[in-house]
């Protein structure tokens, strides 16, 4: 039995309805992923994403292993139980992390020597390392090591990463040959990574080499490195193009609600984002008329809840004035709230574009969103 | 109908059982009230203070004065509408804070004149515009102003300081008459304050002319303001001999966990500390071994709970490790679970304590609550 199940092709746009099977049970995309890269969804219990009605959540491995160290949660019986989380963990390899936070990196063949951005120690890991990383981990769907470039990027350089994510993955399947050769359906998911920057011919051939490798999932990586927004959305349409509809398509560290929309629309089944709990940090809620910042002054006596049409815990208890003198007066309550908002509106979104691809409305039902949640951004 | 009902003494100490009735609901003494200084107790939600079992929490102000403001708090229909609770809440008045955290403040007859802690804005305020303030606020307990000084205290400094503070109830009590006078057992609950310093004669003579006034309740303040334990311990009995048993005593402001227990040994019935979210935030645990620091190197492959005694949300889920991970990475979590875990340790060592005292077991009970929670200090 494979463990990704196309269960609907939307008839007028390119998005579609599917079930994930991992270890830790089914998730149906498209599906939003919330960020916990130390072990944590910033601010939120794992009782919180629970009720949020989180399917997924993604960690990095990059990060776990500078702190707590990988033998700490190893001992501790794996990343679920560390962090009392019984929802599927989708963990990043750090190839991102690595060519973003850390210092002094240097890539070669063999894999990649960098510096802990937070304490300077020395490490140097190679792809086999990083899935025995997230093995330990006891990831349900493992992200292989990959070289991701800024853009721009020569199309020589893009080449050689693209080529060495290519020879990376690899190695990856081949140490991980004993437990996916294994019958037993109960294994973690290997996914490959699509490279090649901004040149379609690089990104196709990247595809066409990952397909050959029959993964249980196909991500697109090096996007939202600094691209023009509208040229991101063009390798996300050339990407999906190709990647074959039998895998689940996961498209890596993006976004807004406007862009997690559009790559549906261009047939990506799983997304994450650091955005729904970074902007609650802030103080910024995402609401169905769009963004409002809490913390300012014209909510000092708006005892309306934050998204009348939503019902998470926080709008159904808080008005933006209590909100708003959380923030103003610094406590730590004010970031929970909103950052539990912000997910629970994320997760919605979600769950209303999934509807709306069952039903054969997406375009309709983007439209609709889309139009409201410009709401504020035309005032 | 009284609005406190002594249940029970017990047989070979002071200690009492009571229940106090408020607009809120009935609250079983001894009773812990956790501090929710600017309307929030840090870090946690009124959902997770119920689950915690706390009863009655304690709210300032002062604070709620200078931030958000008494209006936006009336308007939003008062300090439980505004901050979600459904709990009975005691406002202090601001007078400990007012001596403590205010800038440039004056003292006269008619009221006590200060400047913001943290804006420097300048401000009057009487006693009447105390009890006002509280009201707005819908207090179900309102605390007088009253003139907290610190230790030492000259003694004719420390008489003009008592003798103000009656003063000041007196006028609270005369401004309250409508609704104090009213039949209507819907009422909130208006306490008075014993000062005195550390003088017994000045303690005992604020205590006969408190008596005369018939108030809902009486709470010993001015202590813990820099004077030695010994003779903090000695105020509180002292104090105690001369309260009047039929009424609630409330001793303001302290304390740790022995502290509790000696001073319901006294006769205490109401006490109130920030203590559990301070040290929380700082990731000290109180458990029944004693207070462990898990931010501390020994646990980080400590796969115990906090206490494995404790039945909370927090040791149910988590490890020591996990929680010493969150802090060494300054996750918010982590201050969110070490404070839950230390509201839920005092108000479960609350439970305890009146089921000892029902039991007229409360030396027995005290002894043995100390000789494990002196464990980890032995070691």
């Amino acid at each position: 039995m494979a463990h990704f199940e196309l269960l609907h092709k939307e008839k007028s746009t390119a998005a579609r309805l599917g079930r994930l099977k991992t270890c830790h049970g089914f998730v149906e995309t498209p599906c939003f992923m919330p960020v916990a890269t130390q072990g944590t969804v910033k601010t939120l219990s794992p009782q919180e994403l629970l009720e949020a009605n989180a399917q997924i959540i993604l960690s990095n491995a990059y990060h776990l292993f500078l702190r707590p160290g990988i033998e700490v949660i190893r001992k501790a019986g794996g990343l679920h139980k560390f962090m009392s989380c019984s929802l599927p963990i989708l963990t990043d390899s750090g190839g991102y992390q690595i060519f973003s936070l850390a210092l002094l990196r240097r890539v070669t063949d063999e894999g990649v020597e960098f510096q802990s951005h937070f304490d300077g120690a020395r490490n140097f890991l190679t792809p086999e390392d990083v899935l025995d990383i997230q093995l330990a981990l006891g990831s349900d769907i493992i992200m292989p090591l990959d070289e991701c470039v800024h853009y721009p990027c020569p199309k020589d350089y893009a080449q050689r990463a693209m080529q060495r994510t290519l020879d990376w993955v690899k190695r990856t399947q081949k140490a991980a040959c004993k437990f996916l050769g294994d019958a037993n359906q109960q294994r973690p998911l290997l996914f490959g990574i699509v490279q090649g920057a901004t040149y379609d011919d690089l990104r196709q051939e990247c595809i066409q080499q990952l397909v050959e490798l029959n993964l249980d999932g196909l991500a697109i990586g090096g996007v939202s490195v600094g691209e023009p927004k509208q040229l991101r959305q063009e390798i996300i349409e050339f990407s999906c193009r190709f990647l074959p509809s039998d895998k689940p398509r996961y498209l890596m560290g993006m976004g807004m609600p406007e862009d997690i929309l559009a790559a549906v629309e261009a047939g990506v089944d799983m997304l994450d984002c650091v955005v729904p709990t970074r902007y609650g940090r802030n103080g910024t809620a995402f609401t169905s008329v769009g963004r409002i910042t809490v913390r300012n002054a014209p909510y000092i006596e708006d005892f309306q809840p934050l998204d009348p049409a939503c019902n998470c815990y926080t709008c159904r208890n808080f008005s933006r004035a209590y909100l708003r003198h959380l923030f103003n007066c610094e406590e730590m309550l004010g970031l929970r709230l909103v950052s539990l908002h912000n997910v629970h509106f994320f997760l919605k979104l979600l769950k209303d574009i999934r509807q709306a691809i069952q039903e054969d409305s997406f375009s309709e039902f983007k439209e609709g969103f889309l139009s409201r949640y410009n709401t504020m951004a035309k005032k």
